[in-house]
């Protein structure tokens, strides 16, 4: 997929005033400059052209999510939440431009974000854009996104179980997945049936990432040394592979893809068009593939 | 008018799930304990009551304006920006929650505005809905709130004129009110006359406003010891009657007030269902009288 079309887009619809202060202005433009990988509107697009939406809506949501995702990166590298200084290969824009720059730079991506939310969804019928905006509201809000971020960081002082773990997973990681597959498909007509194994697949994903993540850290520690204790350890942070061992958390990995798999399957099915997801989950797979690979040689290493 | 059924909306319009995290569920509970006056909220559910638009509706969009302004408060008392420690007789969020519980809980607000905001528009027409929201970006964003606090916190940094305060004020103070005054004009169906008045009526207060905030931190520091330079003046923040001097800042502050009663005689003899704004023309002149009397015994105190 050409992605220039996305990073074009990511630059150019946040409006930028000529009366900007040059602090905010430069804070903006550093991060404009910087996108990630622009997964998120790459799925959007697609889903939202399998389910009929102009190319004009779609790209507007997909870029509204990458800026909802984009302002939660500037908020979580603060010093008082994960204390980032390095992003994307270059500084963290509180490094560069001062915390206060780099929050007011945040709602600015959220401020017009919901504006391109609610550009895209304005030619849909009353009930499905009342439906799309609740969903939104509670997977940013307290519900969803923020409770993630706030369970997170408070992660010392709380029961280091798999429920937390999922908690925090659910909130951080799985809103955003679920609303770069959900809403598009929610806003172009999906069935209940549709929406409700989309949103499945999403949570499967999603738990699935954070598997792998919590899975990589843990055993590229024991793989590097054979004993530093992982970097989620020693930070007292959420980890599943820490809270239920590596084993369990292996076979968690295998069961979250499997049932992913099995709603995939019935969505093709019913929608052709979305065949697309089939390679994402393909990346799932060979990130997991390699995972395995390494639990077996760390615990090699560490017997 | 009676202010309990804002209070109580204000506490009750911010729903709170069972599973939130302790500390930003402590950080969301002590703001929704510690309301301001709420002017905002009874300004837009009068003004949409003279615009037609339902009771719910308006107390929709009231308390939105008040969660977006509640927001603000919390970023703005952040040891980056004002670095307060109290607000309304009681400890800052970020003091008695942390730094990371109070930017969780602002955004809580937030989310929630927006949300609360679009029920309220949508019953409106299309292209109502299309004006009302483009209107609310500008002013909360990189066009208004934004912009102004950014400015605000770098002004040590930028000339000391008239030019640069009133940028500061439009930003920071009208933005606010002009989205309290117009928004439901604009819902309701206002003409294109009348909403040109109200935007130049809130434009006129809200200067007005900030001139008089800014006289009464330069004269009360002159008038308490005859010499202490004011806050304001210490401090390097932007202030109109340090930037023009007292006498200029007075004349502009009446120039300001005899604009701002032309244009609202005009519209109440369009619409007599808005003068209810005329209470707040009559505290402003009384503050503004305040100040007046203060300014000669203040100058004779320097003298």
């Amino acid at each position: 997929m050409n992605t220039q079309i996305f990073k074009d887009a990511y630059a150019a619809y946040l409006p930028m005033p000529t009366q900007l202060d040059p602090h905010l202005q430069g804070a903006l433009h550093h991060v404009l400059k910087n996108p990630g990988n622009l997964i998120r509107p790459q799925i959007v697009f697609q889903m939202a052209a399998a389910y009929g939406m102009s190319e004009d809506s779609g790209m507007e949501l997909g870029i509204a999510l990458e800026y909802f995702h984009t302002a939660s990166l500037l908020f979580d590298d603060l010093p008082c939440m994960d204390h980032a200084t390095e992003r994307r290969g270059t500084a963290c824009v509180h490094v560069g431009y001062g915390e206060s720059s780099a929050i007011l730079a945040a709602l600015a991506f959220i401020n017009r974000a919901y504006a391109l939310t609610w550009r895209a969804i304005s030619a849909a019928p009353p009930e499905r854009r009342r439906s799309a905006l609740a969903y939104l509201e509670h997977h940013l809000g307290v519900g969803g996104l923020l409770n993630g971020q706030s369970l997170d960081l408070n992660y010392a002082t709380l029961p280091h179980t798999r429920q937390t773990t999922d908690q925090i997973a659910m909130g951080k990681t799985v809103s955003l997945i679920r609303l770069a597959i959900v809403l598009p498909a929610l806003i172009g007509g999906a069935s209940e049936g549709e929406l409700r194994l989309f949103d499945r697949v999403a949570l499967f994903w999603g738990l699935s990432y954070q598997v792998l993540d919590d899975l990589k850290d843990t055993l590229q520690s024991a793989a590097e040394t054979g004993k530093t204790p992982s970097r989620d350890s020693a930070l007292d942070r959420p980890n599943i592979a820490l809270a239920i061992g590596v084993p369990s958390a292996v076979t968690r990995l295998r069961r979250l893809i499997t049932l992913g798999d099995k709603m995939l399957r019935r969505l093709v099915g019913l929608q052709p068009e979305i065949a697309f997801l089939e390679k994402l989950r393909s990346n799932l797979l060979r990130e997991a593939a390699l995972v395995d690979q390494n639990s077996c040689t760390a615990r090699g290493a560490v017997a």
